[in-house]
């Protein structure tokens, strides 16, 4: 069976941000040689997420309210894991997003 | 490595419903004659949600009303995704709902 | 193709329950005798959740509380599907905290 695996490191200037990192995973698929098979992409981080949906600004505003409304930053203290660091609120947030998705094909063209 | 894929498609009637797949993907497996292996459910929608849970009408309906709760639909206007489509609220829904299941198993009889 | 499946039984003391089960999955990886491959580690039942997140008790209760004001238990009148059972609430909980999770590994030493 090939198998295929990359890391690869993201730097964001503010606390959130949404990166449309399909190129780099069309790029891996096309590295990998692979034609039919299985791709998951999961964040090794516990406060970020890796999840599909529309690249679209007013989407991604939509996203942030949301989120922010379900699982408000601050205040700080009113989570006990603040006591440790501050993001808490990214941990839920996180939650909600997803950690990983997997896409399967068998149609790939070389 | 075997391996089988299906794509299947579902039109719904109303703005939201929820389809029991469960026979379609126990067919996929027979036919697919795998006995070991991994099974991906994924919607290639980003609107729609796979997710795995009791097919109860009562349930359901908690589910319809929790996500209504967390996600409204109206107003249209809440959401800047609206000025494109009016479904922003189907993007958040089926965030928490998730977008895909992963099984495993290796005693399925032939 | 080499795979290794594992069922495991948890019996939780409380309604609610945080079981951290990184031990049991590293003796899985070290029995299976698998360098490279994919893990899954799902949870067979509707109201149990698998997820990647931080152990510290600080964070578990911040989920408590938060996964309480999403999706209440009580009143239980308030779901439906609490004609049949009294654990709705668990239904939603676990929606937000995920059935599953996959990871990947290539490095993984004798």
């Amino acid at each position: 069976m090939k198998s295929y695996r990359k890391e690869m490191w993201f730097e964001t200037k503010n606390r959130r941000e949404l990166i449309n990192i399909t190129p780099q995973i069309e790029s891996c698929l096309k590295n990998s040689g692979i034609k039919e098979g299985l791709c998951l992409v999961n964040t090794m981080h516990i406060t970020a997420s890796v999840f599909i949906n529309d690249d679209e600004p007013g989407l991604h505003n939509d996203f942030e309210r949301w989120l922010e409304r379900i699982a408000p930053e601050k205040p700080h203290g009113q989570y006990q894991h603040n006591g440790y660091e501050d993001n808490a609120d990214a941990h839920l947030k996180r939650t909600i997003m997803g950690r990983e998705v997997s896409y399967s094909d068998n149609k790939r063209k070389a």
